[in-house]
């Protein structure tokens, strides 16, 4: 199978590069970069150099037809223009970016600030949260693959959501991510020494993953849900952790939202539930496509807490997309991203 | 003024040391530590060679007679031993470890998992939540200087709490430390390769500063105040952010509680209020003696955020040790304190 | 094929693991380590769950005879007593520590401070050295596989020591670890709060690298070499880099010498040359077996520099064993090893 | 006295303010910064609120003329064509900019690529390594603030060089810096996450520090010396290594050139001699204005290393400013300078 990277020189394009190496069934024919168009991709990244040397080239959609598929790793705002072109062809996609994901052209516009695609084009694209709707998936024709906080609070809140344990109006998000998660732009808020050695909360009430993660979960609870939810950033490259509370039902215990989980999850190969007691971090899943989940039921407090992380390039943007690939050809989900995590 | 200061080759220790350099009043008569005995301090810290080259003494109650005040700079575990020896000298004393923080030595053997000094000398210590308990600290002679932790969560939380604000049975803490707060002790749990590029959750509803936050809370608002706290240790050196959730009065604004914090803290050089829409970063404190804090009351969930920063290392053990001793002593609480903070 | 890890809980070990996942003709039949006997290696390691969930087990000699090859990642001064056994059963081993590497027990003397192994065991270990001993290895039965600091400088060094571009009485090399290198044990030097936003130089002309360097340059240049090497520690996990300086003949250019590594190494799949003005960086090799070298023939000065980086875990460690394995048995060399360095 | 700083808004800036805010004697009246004109410094720089809240203003020269004193923060190219301005109008300056370290315009304008100041003006400004050229610096009008690598190479080569132990065609510096060296301004270069986790050689044989290193070798040696000089930029925000190698005469020991410098170093306060076997790390000197230096004089291989290590921001940039101010006006070299590093 053929496949075309658009916006291939950031972080999730090179990351799609190093995971695809590893596919059995995948063959990189086309990338695309607009900011380095004519240069070699190892000439704009010296770590690909004798692994991959094709140019990258400019956006021509006809060209793209000659691919089978087409993966969208670029910033918010350019796919909404182009995928529509896309499916107006009938060329399988998949968008890493944020452009189709919310249903509501007027929820994008809000959190983006940005005008939305066309409805008919919003209402096309399948939201690719992989293990949640992996029959949808593999029926689709084109993906919003989630963004990496929805993936690793939704993963971490549906299951108990879902089976009535807590209070959907109590749920508070406190995410915590590294810096490759905010692209590979140069900024002051990415800048070395700003971020080293130091903590900063950032977008309070204002992340635009929430109205992504709202919408989710009203789906599967069937009712409207609003979160709080916070964002920090850490100094590190890569990893999210998001820390979740809600209150849950007195009568239950963390042994048992462990064996609910358990169930829940027995034939999603990327999520680990850890034992009671025993909480997940970032490095642990590093590199690879694993989300690993710790649970607290705190009958001093009622609270429920649940500590989801994942790398958020990989199971947060190119392998939850790879994922997508496998699941919409009726390959294996984990065809080419049994990775184990980079540890230390 | 001479001080002595036992356990100083820990990281608290050392930053008494340092603070204490710039200190007009007070000289150092006496570095005390069990485990360097006979060392020079300089030897053990490079860092302090040519600035203070005192001999590390072992512990003699008898020679702590000449000095005017004692620093614990001690693990839990060892001044609820010696200090009670001090008491019955009236020697002034402040312990920066948790042995004399919580009142009720059922819950310092329920916390900490060892036995608790007796409760006639646990009664003797105050408090030293600087900002909040100024006047009794100015009269004492033992004081227990409060943890990390429950001083950004504190100084984060009480004006809300008792302006009656927020809603105490839903408080939600989540805090991210830098490893400095686990002592210079080598461990598995602190090893560079372990914790560097990684955010690890530990202890979520067992930490021992969970008890010492709600005495205090409870002490405030006059009722038992029950809280839920996630601690993460975070690739950083120093540093503590706590990001507080808590329910609130729907007619209440973001600017209107900003007003209310400016308000309290008129008085307290060391707390600074953010503006609407600025967050705190550790690094904006980072070697100072400050505690900055941000707000957001967001009317879509109902849900007040505050965002508290420290120094753990400053404001939360040696600098706040010295304000204390400042308070005790009559003078300026600023004194010797004033140091801006080491930016980047 | 069936392998056996002894010391599998080190970094060394887990990244054996790591890689043998991905490896087609081997199975991991026995993970031995000493100190969590009894326990599954995934407790250990939880990025390990769902992968691998093999019980740790006790050294057993009489069990090796089982498998097809040992691989020894252990610290030094444990292969040099057990290896010999395995020797004397004609069980293949490669033994990742220093214990088989200096030909001269006097030397192993010297510089580790332990009793070395026998002579006669000593001289049946080939110096793994993957693309410079490539004909031995295949036939060999025991590997001592080279040191991290002496793979990154080797490779670097030893197309220019043997054309005779360099004086080989002026060299001095200056390298740069991460902190893995020194092992998973805790200890004050590896402690992260000493290690973060700090570069430390240690052990300056007295690393037990340099013998061993010394020994290989010897051999390959046909005369006692004797180097300056002084080691840093770097802020980092993963990675070495060695910058190397020799005196050059007037008449060589920066481009000639590039030419002269890209011929060496044409047939070495994981050595790659960089451009005139193109510098290495560690992150580039991150996670995989590249070393990626740089190059500048200084007029100025008649002073060539080299740079040469590695990820110590993979080429300086792990991943050279399984590349002299598949020499071994006469696979290519490439074989599992294909990876693609992590970025970023 | 009353001082203005210009170029405020960069690293070096807001260490000036940070290290005046402890000097007795002066008074910063004026903040001069072309891209924020008109923001408050605290707006830029929230760790300042409270503290210092001046306005930041533009460039007027003829204010300039009711300070005292100019600091220059800037980059390099501006205050070649700015300092003559004040120059002609007698006004004291210290540029801690690159502009005015080369007396030839030549070397100035090979080396930076820029036009260079006249030469009449060159002429003016003294050299202002303070230990080194104490006595100039006392009468001096415009000082040039030495470069962060210059400064650590110097101080740690300059007594070994004039005592004639060490032969000046050999000298090969390996220099490690912290990423504040580059400014703040955003660039991929300073990008975090290019950055953690890795080390990066760059700009060797080409640096800006490198006729500066020159001149002033050559001026204190008396003939001109070439020096190989590589640099590296490591994951930490501050701190310089530079580890040095040189041919020395067979009979020196390492004690001897231990003696040697603790001599010639004994009226300064700021630079510290360590033991033998004692190696100096940059987190030793964090935030404070000492050199700290170590040496090895190896007799295997004849040649002496010197590892020296300043904060690049401290005494590689504003703290050597301060401490060349106090020079100038006759105060005691550590007025206001007397800070003990931040550890850890």
């Amino acid at each position: 199978m053929k496949v075309a990277i658009i916006g291939a020189t950031g972080y999730s394009g090179i990351e799609l590069i190093r995971l695809l190496q590893n596919h059995p069934y995948v063959e990189i024919e086309m990338i695309i970069s607009g900011s380095h168009d004519g240069s070699r991709i190892s000439e704009v990244y010296p770590h690909l150099e004798e692994i991959i040397d094709d140019k990258l080239v400019a956006l021509d959609i006809e060209q793209l037809e000659k691919v089978d598929l087409v993966f969208f790793a670029t910033p918010s705002g350019v796919s909404k223009n182009t995928l529509p072109l896309l499916m107006d062809r009938g060329i399988k996609c998949i968008d890493l970016s944020g452009d189709f994901r919310l249903k509501s052209p007027g929820a994008y516009e809000d959190w983006y600030g940005l005008e939305a695609a066309e409805q008919k084009y919003l209402d096309q694209a399948i939201y690719g949260l992989s293990e949640i709707y992996s029959k949808k998936i593999s029926t689709a024709t084109y993906i919003a693959n989630p963004g990496c906080y929805p993936t690793a609070v939704l993963l971490g809140l549906i299951p108990a959501l879902k089976s009535g344990i807590i209070d959907p109006g109590s749920i508070v998000i406190d995410g915590k991510s590294g810096v490759s998660g905010a692209g590979r732009k140069a900024s002051l808020g990415t800048h070395y020494a700003e971020i080293n050695e130091n903590v900063k909360a950032y977008k309070l009430g204002r992340h635009q993953h929430i109205p992504e993660i709202e919408q989710t979960l009203g789906d599967v609870y069937g009712e409207k849900v609003n979160i709080t939810f916070s964002t920090h950033l850490i100094p590190m490259s890569r990893g999210i952790m998001c820390t979740m509370y809600a209150d849950f039902q007195q009568d239950v215990t963390t042994d048992e939202i462990i064996h609910l989980y358990k169930e829940y999850y027995q034939n999603s190969p990327f999520v680990r539930v850890r034992k009671s007691g025993i909480w997940p971090a970032t490095k642990e899943v590093a590199g690879s496509n694993y989300c690993d989940l710790g649970f607290l039921a705190d009958h001093r407090t009622g609270k429920l807490s649940i500590v989801s992380v994942i790398d958020n390039v990989v199971k947060g943007a190119a392998g939850q997309a790879i994922q997508n690939m496998n699941l919409m050809n009726g390959w294996k989900a984990t065809t080419g991203l049994l990775m184990t995590p980079v540890y230390p």
